[in-house]
């Protein structure tokens, strides 16, 4: 639920890191596997569920952007762009799963197609907004996602993970 | 809010690993940073709310420990009692902020005597009811956790984090 006692329409997990990479291509026979990574920033894992729509992506990627969910290096309270940092994006579905006796089940998550259009949109409306505030700043940061519907392989390294929720 | 519509007396975050490690003590002028690790197995992060009390331990203990969760070799879903795996506790009080503009703020957030108890009694039960499972499987697992208060750093290896959501 939202603060309004609305139903969520999505749900997004933030981590600070010092470091993180994922994997965004299996290997395979002849092919080694394939990564993206970041350096320090915040990495962001995404659920969309039933009912969502694209007018909801710019309110949460301002907000995402703009809230202060990190450490600058002198101990203060700052946003991902005001660090400035990078942004991974990862796909996660499991953040909408709901207990039933033992089992989880996903039954408010969004469909495949919606889902995985809703998130190509979000990654692009963060690239955009990151890559002006920190054109701004003159900073190096970069967005890297991972693919929509595949494993999710993480490797996160921290200096506190500095663990937020949000649901919109 | 949980499921009933009752505010969350307890909130956690669920990730799977392969290898995760955690600073326990930070390297101090003559001695080097401690650390505690676990290798296959759960992370959890919790954070508990004003109102919480002892008697909501027992069964989210046994929800966390129980619950399917994690991933078996053979891609079924097990719990960490099942895989077996063994427990990483993370105190994490960010998980109870809220925005107000752009700050986060954690004013629903437990006391802190309150909450290092409340704590401390979470990773007793976890260690008894995780210790009991796995001596019945003859395995070895093992809990480890965080210092309530501390900054948590951590560095996090998975084959996909699944991250999942809990609240009490």
């Amino acid at each position: 639920m939202t603060e309004g006692g609305a139903p969520a329409a999505a749900r997004a997990v933030l981590q600070q890191c010092l470091h993180a990479r994922l994997q965004v291509k299996p290997a395979g026979e002849d092919s080694p596997a394939q990564w993206v990574q970041i350096d320090r920033g915040m990495v962001i894992y995404i659920c969309f569920f039933k009912g969502a729509t694209d007018d909801i992506l710019p309110k949460m990627v301002s907000t995402l952007l703009g809230l202060r969910l990190c450490e600058s290096d002198s101990g203060k309270r700052v946003s991902v762009s005001e660090l400035p940092g990078s942004v991974l994006i990862v796909p996660q579905a499991t953040l909408g799963g709901k207990a039933k006796g033992r089992a989880m089940q996903y039954h408010t998550n969004i469909g495949k197609e919606d889902g995985l259009r809703l998130y190509s949109d979000f990654v692009s409306l963060c690239e955009r907004e990151l890559l002006r505030a920190a054109g701004a700043a003159e900073a190096e940061v970069t967005v890297k996602c991972g693919t929509y519907g595949n494993r999710q392989v993480l490797q996160l390294d921290t200096n506190g993970p500095y663990t937020h929720l949000m649901d919109f």
